[in-house]
Parts: structure tokens; sequence; C-alpha cells
């Protein structure tokens, strides 16, 4: 989906994540993770520069503050694609993030999808597991989307984040120069 | 906005108002609202058949509940044009209700939209007072669209509309069935 919702237009920009697991084939430094070493990371998180972290299966994954404050920077919408845990630690500093659970299909699709991924057996069962813990806190998260055809997915995606951005308590500004403009009127 | 939305697709339907304000060119009885008597109105009143009612300017405007019921009943969305007073009664009625606030883009605007309702100059000086009123609950909305050129407001009122099946809380029964999915799987 990354690189789907990057293509729409200017509007969303991945913050990057890094990661200490191993690069996968395919995979581009920057682009999909900063890959970086057990000793890298811990440093990072100690020295509080990530905005969020998790240890999935044996590998760290971080969300650098930078990297999202960078996107913000640019007038941008920072997405990241994160774990429910790392949800929990961006609402906890973001109160304003829009999260959006992303729901496999069905079982069958899911377990197709895991082992696409070239996932040994073994780990095909032990993030079947996850998903059932994570099954739990999807009722946490502001949307639920079922991640069936992916270009479906990323228009659902972008206009759940267009559409919220017309929310009332986003806009108290418009309100009260609205309401100045009447008062003025007097 | 009514029929533009109207004639997106068959989603929407308004659920059509009753009113004892007298009709003005163009409106057509049933389409528009429907034109009732005094004495008809305060009859539905107290027989409990109005989902919400207000006295607008000295005139009365209410939603029969079976005009949503009908809506509802066909699978389609009800959408109904309301004043702040209004939306709270449905709200209290529907904790699902989804409410947008339509703001003018400026004063100039409404001025001159209220001008060309053909209303005289002290309706105009009586329904800019109501505005300030109904700009301190706006807060109590959803959403907020600038109701500038028509057809993006009808797209952006559709957009919400749709994107709002998307919450979570709208589909605890699908998390209930994958988590379900996973469960069978041991």
């Amino acid at each position: 989906m990354r690189s789907a919702l990057l293509k729409l237009d200017g509007k969303f920009a991945f913050s990057v994540t890094c990661t200490t697991r191993p690069r996968r084939p395919g995979e581009v430094e920057g682009r999909d993770y900063y890959f970086v070493t057990l000793p890298q990371f811990l440093k990072l998180k100690k020295e509080g520069k990530l905005l969020e972290w998790a240890k999935v299966h044996g590998n760290y994954y971080g969300t650098p503050v930078r990297s999202v404050t960078e996107v913000l920077g640019k007038g941008r919408i920072p997405v990241m694609t994160i774990d429910v845990k790392g949800a929990r630690s961006v609402r906890r500093l973001f109160p304003d993030a829009v999260t959006v659970f992303l729901l496999p299909p069905d079982l069958k699709t899911l377990v197709r999808r895991l082992r696409g991924r070239g996932e040994p057996p073994e780990n095909v069962a032990l993030r079947l597991n996850t998903a059932k813990a994570e099954l739990r806190a999807a009722t946490a998260f502001d949307y639920l989307v079922i991640n069936d055809r992916l270009p479906e997915t990323v228009r659902e995606v972008a206009a759940i984040a267009e559409l919220e951005t017309l929310r009332t308590r986003r806009n108290l500004d418009k309100v009260r120069a609205f309401s100045a403009e009447l008062a003025g009127k007097d």
C-alpha cells in the first residue's frame, strides 16, 4: 500500500520506520525501512528519538520522531503502517491521529499473503497468533478497512484522511472567524 | 443541495419535513416539504409522530418519524436538512447519526443568499441573528463543510456518509467474524 498511496498525489508521505529485521528481497534502505543494528536501535530508543517502537517476532521496529515531523513540516499528512501497540503510542502523543485498522478479507487470504512473503511455516503460525491478539485491539481504531483489492483500500484510506480534515474539531478556527464576522456586523 | 444529493445514486434519500411556513415559489408539496396548517402540525407533534421539531422565525418545522423509517426501510441513508435544535433531537434518538454543519463561505455570501430567497429585509436581519446562535452550536456537530460551490458541498457530504460506514464501531460484526474464523483454526 505504501507506494500506491504515495503515488496518489503530494498529500501523503510515509514516515519511514527503522527496524532490526533483516532486509527482504526488493526492499530498499530509506524507502521501505531504515535497517539498523540492535545496538543502533537501542541507542535511538534510549535517546527518546522514537515516536513509537515495538518488538514483533524478535525484531524491533520504531518510528523516528524526526521522520514524522519532517513530513508535517512539508505540510503533508504522515502515514504510518504500524502494529496495534505502535498505534497506541502514537495516539498517546498525537491524540488527533486517525487510526485505520486493515482487516484481511478472510483467513484464507491472510494465510496466503503471509506465505507469499516467503516466511517459514513456523513464522506464519506465529503471525496468525499475533493476528488474534491484534484483532482484540481493533475496536480502539477509528476506522476499519477491509484490505481486499489494493486500489480500493488505498482509495478508502486516502478518502478517510481527506474527510477527517472536515471534522469540526479540526476547524474551530473557521467557526470562530465566521462568528467574529457576524459580531462585527452589529 | 437536496436534489443534487438525491441525483448522486440510490444511496441517499431525504426525509421530507413538514412545515407551517408558506410555500415559496418553485417549492413542490411532498418533495420539498409537506405544507401543513398549524392545527395539523400541533396534532402530529402531540401524537409523537415527529422525530424533531422546531419553531423558527414564527414557523414550525418537523421531521415525521415515518419519513425517516421509510428511508431506512429501503436500505438508504436518510438525509435531513435541519437546524441545530433539530440536530440535537435527532442525535438524542439516533446517537449513531452523523451531523454536518454547513457554514457559508463568508458573511457577504450568507446575506446575498438570504436576500436571493426573496425574504424581506427584516427577516434577513432576523436570520443573521439566528446564524449567530447557531454558530455557537456548531462545535457539537461531527463535521464542518464550507458550503461554497454546491457540487463540491454535495460531493463532500456524500463522501462523509460513505466513509462513516467504515467507522470501526459500525463494523464490530466484521471484527467478531474474523476473530471467530481465527479461533476456529485452533
